[in-house]
């Protein structure tokens, strides 16, 4: 029986890092446009405590998320071994486009999708390259849709791309600007037999939630005072989002994971969107909770925040190619283990995947 | 066997028009910010004579491009007569996002499907949302999408939404910005069983040029001399997308009729992107004479350019959705006729779906 099997990854991690410090003289100000009273280095310090932030990586200046996406694109394609004319599938998944800095277009025209392919020299007409913008859960969803189509037969080898340049669209007087990073991950899917071995996607589920969350995480003026309402920035209704993840997030996994028959107690990893490290702790210990389990084991979730930040669509292929490549020890993944893939943001969308490495 | 069936259409028609004559004080420029020596007057009359547009819509200012996508979901919701909270997959295509009206930022955050979801105040959270960008042929690879869905079990209702407000991207200096305009058109799909009729999708392909082809279409600066070159419109290599266009769509379509297995001669309806007359007119006539037939039948392609212009992935919903409805006589679908959609358009992408109603 066929199967969606990861077979190589890779990412990009921009080389300029954005230390805590380097936030210390900002002026922050309110969603009224307040100045805050408490002394900046005081802002950083609580931010840190909540998110797990030290410090984050931005893009070169003359690099726009289509360049990061394409080098982790070819890293994914190397260590799978695959041949590049033989990919009929290539996923972008982002949700600025590239915006070139100090613009404030985003710009998809052509898609990223399309400028990866170009950037990779892949001439296969056949391999049919789109974008897809579903938040920060994007790549996960571009990682289901390319299970979609495989088990459709419309394809058998996919490249499955998340970039994001989020340096370009923050508000520097917002505290959450110091949220958000830079960055690309991509994997290499195929459609194959696997033999007696049991491997691959087991099940995924996904979510839409647009009623009263649907602005949640939106597109917003400057905090500062006065500011042109037409320049408009990432903005978070950090609160909302919180509550919201701890409410769903979890029994999304969950969802997941008995759909895929396997029991908890053989899950062996947890892949979660780097978003913010208290949040995350929360989601993994209600995640056990709903199964009656009041510790979380060691090493179960990896993380990457505190040096990368959130670069959206990019955190989660980027953590799963460091901790495969041995790069995130004591870390590590053992064939058959079961790894659960999980994210959360704006839509407001979740999804998850459980897969057999 | 299920099949995937259109149960519903709907279309949104912008109300303001925007005549050609209104173009003829204009004071356009070459790709070389030289401004034309021939009257403007002169110039719209040729830019007719070739892709055949008199009018074209363009959307209210306070309204944006998931605006007009919810007016035309609504009534294809309407039309099939589905649930709305059945819907399980929601893709909206576009290119531009939400570009509010004098401003230059394109917004897809949250996605135009979770805007477009809100609008709709569908509750179900297992309606997934998410946004596809694929150039003009965005809605046509939406739909392929949602079958690959369909066939993987994924899902089986689908509202597939194609909206694009090029109005907001165009440079006025630039002949070809009286190609574009705005619209919205969206299709229910479904998943089922047709009983004896044979019904519904048939095949498709797909395919993506991004090699030389990458930037035939993108995004450049204003032809006006000396403009911001921060401030980017949509920008297009006409002669060069012609040429391509002629090369590679009539062969598309053909690989895919030929693999629905139904002979040209049963081919009643070719809904084809709406991009130009002159190389709508080529490609069709190209397409027969791959088969050998040098006479075009009567009646057989559908054309809305006259008088809406080129609203990307818009046009093959609107399209459809005019001839179903008996608003564009003579044409009319009859049960059991077979239908080809086909799209081409920045990427360059190319697409085609083979249909039975």
């Amino acid at each position: 029986m066929k199967q969606t099997i990861i077979t190589g990854s890779g990412s990009y991690i921009p080389a300029i890092i954005k230390k805590n410090n380097d936030f210390s003289n900002t002026v922050f100000y309110s969603d009224s446009s307040e100045a805050l009273t408490a002394p900046a280095s005081e802002v950083v310090e609580k931010f840190k405590q909540i998110t797990g932030i030290e410090e984050r990586r931005y893009a070169d200046d003359d690099m726009n998320a289509s360049d990061l996406g394409a080098l982790a694109a070819k890293e994914a394609i190397i260590n799978s071994g695959v041949n590049p004319e033989e990919i009929d599938l290539l996923i972008a998944a982002h949700n600025f486009g590239n915006v070139y800095k100090h613009t404030i277009q985003s710009d998809a025209v052509p898609s990223l999708a399309s400028l990866i392919k170009h950037k990779l020299q892949i001439k296969n007409p056949n391999c049919v390259a789109f974008d897809l913008l579903f938040g920060c859960p994007g790549w996960v969803q571009g990682v289901i849709t390319a299970d979609a189509y495989f088990k459709a037969g419309m394809a058998s080898k996919a490249l499955i791309v998340g970039t994001e340049t989020l340096s370009r669209v923050i508000d520097i007087h917002d505290r959450d600007s110091m949220i958000f990073s830079d960055g690309a991950g991509a994997t290499i899917l195929e459609y194959r037999d696997s033999g007696n071995e049991q491997q691959g996607i087991l099940s995924s589920c996904a979510q839409t939630h647009a009623l009263d969350e649907v602005e949640y995480i939106n597109m917003g003026c400057s905090y500062y005072p006065n500011s042109d309402p037409a320049v408009r920035y990432i903005k978070m209704k950090g609160r909302k989002v919180y509550e919201y993840a701890m409410k769903y997030v979890p029994a999304a996994m969950k969802e997941c994971l008995d759909k895929s028959g396997v029991s908890i107690h053989e899950l062996k990893k947890v892949f979660i969107h780097q978003a913010n490290e208290k949040m995350d702790d929360g989601i993994i210990k209600r995640l056990y909770q709903l199964y009656g389990i009041h510790e979380v084991p060691q090493l179960i979730m990896p993380m990457s925040i505190h040096w990368l930040g959130n670069s959206s669509v990019a955190t989660i292929p980027t953590l799963y190619d460091l901790v495969k490549r041995g790069s995130a020890p004591p870390h590590e993944l053992q064939k058959g283990d079961v790894l659960l893939f999980a994210s959360v943001g704006a839509g407001m969308n979740i999804n998850a995947v459980c897969y057999r490495y």
